[in-house]
């Protein structure tokens, strides 16, 4: 095999010279030696977050102190960093708000939808989509009388089969978790439409890889993380899309204090904010949400097509090298093979998933393993370059073909997040 | 007045000389000439919180990446510090788990409050409570079928009075936020089990400035702020309490991933945690929940009822200074008289509040306004001593003597937070 990763490396490396995002990666901090394939799980911390989190304890909070709430602007951030999202999914203005986590925001949306439709008493959700979505999906059916989930894989083999008049809202996933297969958002959401539904997006494995198109595809409310491609650290606030014609219509249930239309006013009884704050619930923490600013940085004026191109490059090559020389060991793709229906993420599926990532991350390309059998690999297009994932893909193959995976200490299951 | 305050600030001095906490003020960054009474809004920075949000952020996050969820154990600090936290309201390990915004929480212990009691149909609360305890009581309500609220002051004079067979919960305050009166937590809590009500407590504004009983009071949940009295950064999580004798049967519809029996299992449908982790919904903020590590260290082996004796003086002797000097130009006590009845704040009355807080603050004394008419001052034991106590008074009574509120700088109304 000398010949044939001689040139593959030499292609990646050509690949690399013409990659116009290739100075990107300078904008990271990425642990020398370290390819990391996880970022659609943790972002890496954008080399301008440290100071900016530093700013953000000793000066904002312990210099300021409560005085910051104005002099910072605090209590607009989720606002702010919404409008500033908003153009990478195709959202306007007033559509966005950044808050809370995934799950919380779900409840919140799933509800709004629902209030919108009060007569129809149908959730339609993926089985086997990220399973909080479904979570919620059961907490909020089981809260309200009459709603029942209706589930891709449980109740009909497509989400579009279960889609009928008594259908309130389709929450959906945009890119899924595990296979990175693309749901195709303007016919989904056509669909629904027709049948008189709402559509929900989850972005969480879309947002900050590939162009997305909300209003594009007439989406009626999404939700999306912030801490996956966005790169805005851990457990970094989520966000909540909604569009602008449902926004004076629209309620929600976690009626906190910063959804209502006048926070500080301390009227008796809670009466909403005209727009997208109505999607706020209580106090968002400040120093997580702080370290959003420079990873929205990243992103100005960056061409979204072009990321996606190399996104599909990167994978594409990924796929190329690994069904060569892997495929003989018994390890097959899991991810749709045409690109344009691929997300930025490569799933490959082995019987011992376990011990081989445990093997690629003692030897330094970090991914991740889902439960059965899948190994998932991220390519951020903003850090991932050809040469590592070449150099992931020959990592590989060399520990199938001297079956390192094998080794004991591979084998025992620790606490994987 | 010469005579008056040089025997004020002398009985000060001999306080503070006399103070057993003194030292405790050094492990807080408190800017030089600030007399900081506004830490039951947001309390200052531990010294030790930038270093360690700086080793979050850039040895956690930058250098560790998706591998500190297990080597920091990211995933299991609400329970961490939970337990931490445990011993300062009065409670046992396993009891607290420390999450999203107290709004949020609020939503999910009534929701489960009215699963455990599905036979009433009655949340009872305070009208003038925390505005956003009520807003997301009405938001519960409005969810589901059937339920309705009573209000203390609207629907009855107080709120014993509105406990009957048909109470599911009552949600109340343990400190007015506005003039710092303490319900009585024993005498409540018992008077609602008597009805076969439940009770949760919302400590925002006790915690970490005085003892709080929950299990001697044998309460069945509460929710608190982590920012105020204990010093955990702007908008860091909130936590949950829930007895022990609940949590086996109990269940919350914000069924998020973090709060299911085995969240990487990707199991189809929801399984709750069996112990208090079921009160955990989606992915939490790291980085704002790893600053209450250094604010917790602070309580570690402190004497609650030694911070709640220096909390009582301080408050006494400024209501006294302020009462002698400024009882004059129309000020008056809204907070209750009797040290015993009153948390860790003194509230003032006078029409033009607002003009004389911007004064006061022009003068680097730190207290916030609350509407209509309300100069609201906390005296965080912690670290406010008395010869600053003193000097805030003394401001004060200068601001009211030469009138210097009336200034028209001081008028203008703005984003107050």
């Amino acid at each position: 095999m000398g010949a044939f990763w001689a040139e593959a490396r030499a292609r990646a490396a050509a690949l690399d010279a013409a990659d116009p995002l290739a100075e990107m990666r300078a904008l990271f901090h990425l642990p020398e030696g370290l390819i990391y394939l996880d970022g659609n799980s943790l972002g890496p911390a954008p080399k301008a977050a440290p100071a900016e989190v530093e700013a953000a304890t000793s000066r904002e909070w312990a210099e300021g102190l409560i005085r910051s709430w104005n002099t910072e602007g605090w209590f607009d951030l989720p606002v702010i960093y919404g409008d500033r999202l908003a153009p990478l999914i195709g959202a306007g203005p007033g559509e966005v708000v950044v808050c809370d986590s995934v799950s919380v925001n779900i409840a919140k949306v799933l509800h709004a939808a629902l209030n919108l439709r009060p007569d129809r008493s149908v959730i339609v959700t993926e089985g086997a989509g990220f399973h909080t979505d479904r979570y919620i999906a059961e907490g909020v059916a089981g809260t309200r009388s009459g709603i029942r989930l209706a589930l891709e894989g449980r109740d009909a083999p497509r989400i579009e089969d279960l889609i009928d008049a008594d259908t309130a809202v389709v929450l959906v996933n945009h890119v899924d978790y595990r296979t990175g297969a693309i749901r195709d958002m303007g016919a989904l959401t056509a669909a629904a439409h027709d049948a008189g539904a709402l559509v929900i997006w989850d972005l969480c494995h879309s947002v900050g890889a590939m162009p997305v198109g909300l209003n594009g595809a007439a989406a009626d409310m999404a939700v999306g993380c912030t801490y996956k491609y966005l790169n805005g650290g851990p457990g970094a606030p989520a966000f909540i899309f909604c569009a602008s014609r449902h926004l004076s219509g629209i309620s929600q249930p976690l009626s906190g204090w910063w959804g209502h239309a006048a926070p500080f006013a301390f009227e008796p009884g809670y009466r909403a904010a005209p727009g997208i704050r109505k999607f706020l619930c209580g106090t968002q923490p400040i120093l997580s949400l702080r370290a959003l600013k420079p990873a929205l940085d990243v992103f100005d004026g960056l061409d979204m097509n072009q990321l996606r191109a190399k996104s599909m490059a990167l994978t594409s090559l990924f796929i190329e090298l690994v069904e060569a020389t892997c495929g003989p060991f018994g390890i097959t793709l899991a991810s749709p093979r045409e690109a344009g229906l691929r997300g930025s993420q490569v799933a490959l599926s082995f019987t011992q998933a376990y011990p081989v990532m445990q093997a690629l991350i003692a030897e330094d390309v970090i991914g991740d393993f889902r439960a059965p059998d899948i190994l998932r690999f991220g390519f951020a297009p903003l850090y991932i370059g050809f040469a590592e994932t070449c150099r992931a893909a020959e990592t590989l193959h060399r520990i199938m073909a001297d079956a390192r995976w094998r080794e004991a200490r591979f084998q025992a299951r620790h606490a994987v997040t």
